[in-house]
């Protein structure tokens, strides 16, 4: 971390900086440059508050050298982390190969999930996705079946031997979430860190989307709270950022995908339906997706779309599914693993 | 609103569609257009789910004539709401004339907050703000005095008659807000349904900020949020949006004053101290929002910016403050009150 | 086309308004809402100034419902323009398939050129890039060899067999182009329209980036003033657009691959190099791009970046570059070349 | 300037890029951290051509303290550039004080001009504008008057006794500009290098308007182009930049006034005509421009804006325009000129 003191700062000032930087038992190398003096602070500085240095009087400005973050860097943690599911009949993994995550945006009925479910099973999903509480931009809009959703999906997740994911919107919805495997906090939620706190302290695994303004580096202090509270289950996930490009809903970062994982050790899942919110946008992009690197690709598939009762416009069908499968496992033997 | 049909659409389908619309009570009125064909919806389309027309097979695009919103809209709310604070010693009213709310980032200590609410009270605060429950991007960060700072702001309120505001991240948090007269939901909880939905059932006036990347629309759609489920009293505060200019740590957004009072009869209030993060754009900006019409001033106030455990660069001295006032105070006066 | 009538507009206004449309020999159908009253403009209004519609004082707001342009749309040219260069000894085609576009950032000498040539043309790249006149945020950094580095180019391509193409930053410069293949426009002259028209008139192929905050539609208007001008020979290149997020030096969106093959007959072809600026990510989106249906990608090669005067933290080796060609275009065989 | 050494670097390396710092007379300073080696460079370090840097193999990353910038710079230029325009019947100067720059969009006839000259000049304009060519995103749309514009504007500007601007789009036009006294460079050409070199080598003041997507320091780096090629009249204009808000045509960035008052010493000078794009809006911005400190003030005034060929809907009356000025020169006298 560099310190670019004030031209004009007081010795006193200055002094009393350097005592507050050496009390957190970090080393300062000082710099005289022509026109600016310079504090290098020596150590690790991640969880140094930017914020009170910048408070300081003689302080003109702070630049971070090192990441402020500190668990879920790759630095400190060569290796992947892989995350398995083991209660489920077919045993998943996430972080190692490709994953897929599939299912309606929406659960809407028994019939509805587990017809899709066995569909979604048979063409090569490792995980069940389907939404029961919806946070929706309107309080006028459909916002999901909740707890009942939620036993349906669990109800159909076993009947096909898959393990399942739903998002939780508030840490109160915990108890009905006994029987899902994974948790999704969704891009509105990723800086509510009170619910990243209290998820922290779940033991099970949590899908963490990136907002839809934030940078690569607050989703990385975002997983930080979770781990640092306890959850070392963390998955993260690109669904698209908020650009002044209208045409796309949102614009899907796929450079994200080889970044984070420079970056982290953490497993990263691309969702394009809900980036690009264009039905024929999502199979470009999931094989773009694949052959990105990523760990996991995330769907909305839905063999009736006309009834669903949000998002249709992006869903695929299941044949759809199909296909992306078959090429995707294709482009990633073919590139050699999740690797380049 | 418009619906624009797939060229190629079937009969049935679009039979199906125009069944679906008018079971809402809704009529259609349909145009041939060289290569369209559209769908013009005739009624009041708030409550219409954008997301379940584009399902429809037949459906091209959807484009809305009319706003998503209905109870925040100016259109059937002609008259600009304002809010009184009774309680207090002094009579703060927001959205009429201009008020400042001042204070310190972080509650720091009984010494602190009375020490700063004595001089903002003297030179023209009408609300005495202070955080106790801060969000930050760190887990490593100060996280506030929580509820025992809550006390002390209370406190310091009563001791010189200044209602208060203060931010609330979680719901089970309200139990320590009995004695503070505003509760404030900041930028990252936004969109927060649930929160939003829980803060609807309180009787108290919500500080409703927009988020880092909340379009207009998307504010008032959480406005919408709180006053359906049975809250009406909100204030609406632009406090800087995201976009690429990184020199100030958001871009200030004063257009949206002007728009907001056009699209709806909320109070607009501006924070100059979050959005631009430089002390010395901190005045510049309070005037300007001054000039552009705000409804009032948010002001981060601290006379010993060095000891602040956040944000200490954007903090101003009370004596900066009362300038402040007095110069705002004057300019509202010269352009005739709030209207232009 | 919808116009959106003020509720409290007169009627000799709309008749004004009504008889400006029909000179123009479109017809109107008028529908009255319940709040609102809407003129749909039934005909091809791809020339109407939506400016001037808007500056009627009856007129609340314009929604188009086609698109505002015309010779690129897809609409009115179902078949892939495929664009030839028939000069080079090696027949290169660009708008099927998958064409490599690759060379060094800047020509910095005939040895440097020559090199890099003859790998690239081993190696499969079907074009030969190379900076000559430099487009540079600082007037101090280095501007290129010029129409020197233009000569040194041709050279180079000349003896490898390959066409060239290099940036052209004013058209005062387009005599030293003659022996150059294809003209590329750079992101900051994208709405450069003087410069536009002019390179219209030029009969050569030219590849149009997309500015850093141009959304697709803009891309396809300036690629309109091209082929309206009497050019009908433009590639599109996506090549990152600016955003929040400071990690990558832009955002490089590849859902732009699909959603231009949807709307538009043009070739579209990708940089990742410039759009990530980082070069461990290069190689991640050249086969995202390939695998999102690209018919060209472009990318910086050099063997001794170290001696780049520009941009050498993007650079790949040959050696990168020739598995980037393997796997790309494996990758497109198996997805069925560049259709899903 | 920082340099961020790659932890596994070569010495031969590293003495490589010592003695590439050292040949162009800059001092280094080694720091040693914990897991990072930096290397601190002292001096002048504007022309240091950071992407060169980067190319070193030995190089993780690069920051930088001091500006990229030197002649612009209010480090080295203490005192506020003045431009006055001396030929014109009344002496205006631009920045000290507020000058209004006034008049239409495009110039439409003789009649329109000189009509709306009168008017503008009569209510406290200090320059007359109008756009002879105009850059247009359609090459449907009306392109403007062009020479014979300019000489519309400029006569009008004579009988009433204000110097003129108006913008110019390509340097073949300068010979048209001899009775002009500003040229302005519109947003769209910011980063056409080549016209801001060429602009450089006339006299004349400049107006240089922000890119859409150009940061602060952009800005500042396209000016510095203008002034190294030896003019050094510049002013400086925030017209909006583009965001992810789509209510407003551009978001007006109004903190740019008082942080590039902080960097530069240029004039700066608001366009919120363009920036809203919404007539309601462009009074309450154009007094918030007046109250954060600006030099100037541009807008676009036309008492028949129905007949404007573009962008009428954003146009302000001539008695909307007194209005400002009236409101504008109080609140600068208020607030004590141009400075805080």
């Amino acid at each position: 971390m560099i310190i670019i003191l004030k031209n004009d700062s007081q010795k006193e000032d200055v002094d009393r900086l350097v005592r507050f930087i050496e009390a957190q038992e970090l080393k300062i190398n000082e710099v005289d440059g022509t026109d600016r003096r310079l504090l290098c602070i020596i150590g690790h500085t991640y969880n140094l508050d930017i914020d009170i240095l910048k408070s300081f009087k003689c302080v003109a400005d702070v630049k971070r050298i090192d990441e402020p973050y500190n668990l879920v860097s790759r630095e400190n943690h060569r290796d992947d982390t892989v995350i398995t599911l083991t209660e489920a009949a077919v045993k998943t993994q996430i972080g190692t190969g490709l994953t897929f995550i599939a299912g309606p945006c929406s659960i809407e009925s028994e019939e509805q999930i587990n017809s899709i479910a066995r569909k979604v099973a048979e063409y090569g999903a490792g995980i069940l996705r389907g939404g029961a509480y919806k946070p929706r931009s309107s309080p006028y809009s459909f916002q999901g079946l909740k707890n009942e959703g939620l036993r349906m999906l669990a109800d159909a997740g076993k009947s096909v031997g898959l393990p399942t994911i739903s998002e939780l919107t508030e840490i109160s919805q915990l108890e009905y979430f006994d029987d899902i495997d994974i948790i999704q906090i969704g891009a509105r939620n990723m800086q509510n860190y009170e619910l990243l706190k209290e998820i922290g302290a779940v033991k099970k695994p949590v899908l963490l989307k990136r907002g839809l303004s934030a940078t690569i580096s607050e989703l990385l202090m975002s997983a930080e709270y979770i781990i640092s509270s306890g959850n070392p289950n963390v998955i993260l996930c690109e669904r698209g950022i908020r650009t002044f490009e209208t045409a796309t809903r949102n614009t899907l970062d796929l450079s994200a995908i080889p970044l984070l994982k420079l970056k982290t050790h953490l497993p990263v899942v691309v969702d394009p339906s809900h980036a690009t919110g264009i039905e024929e946008l999502v199979s470009p992009m999931a094989l773009a997706a694949a052959a990105a690197g990523a760990h996991g690709i995330m769907l909305e598939v839905n063999d009736n779309p006309e009834q669903a009762l949000c998002d249709g416009q992006q869903c695929i069908s299941t044949e759809a599914f199909k296909t992306i499968v078959e090429k995707s496992k294709a482009i990633v033997e073919l590139i050699g693993g999740s690797k380049h």
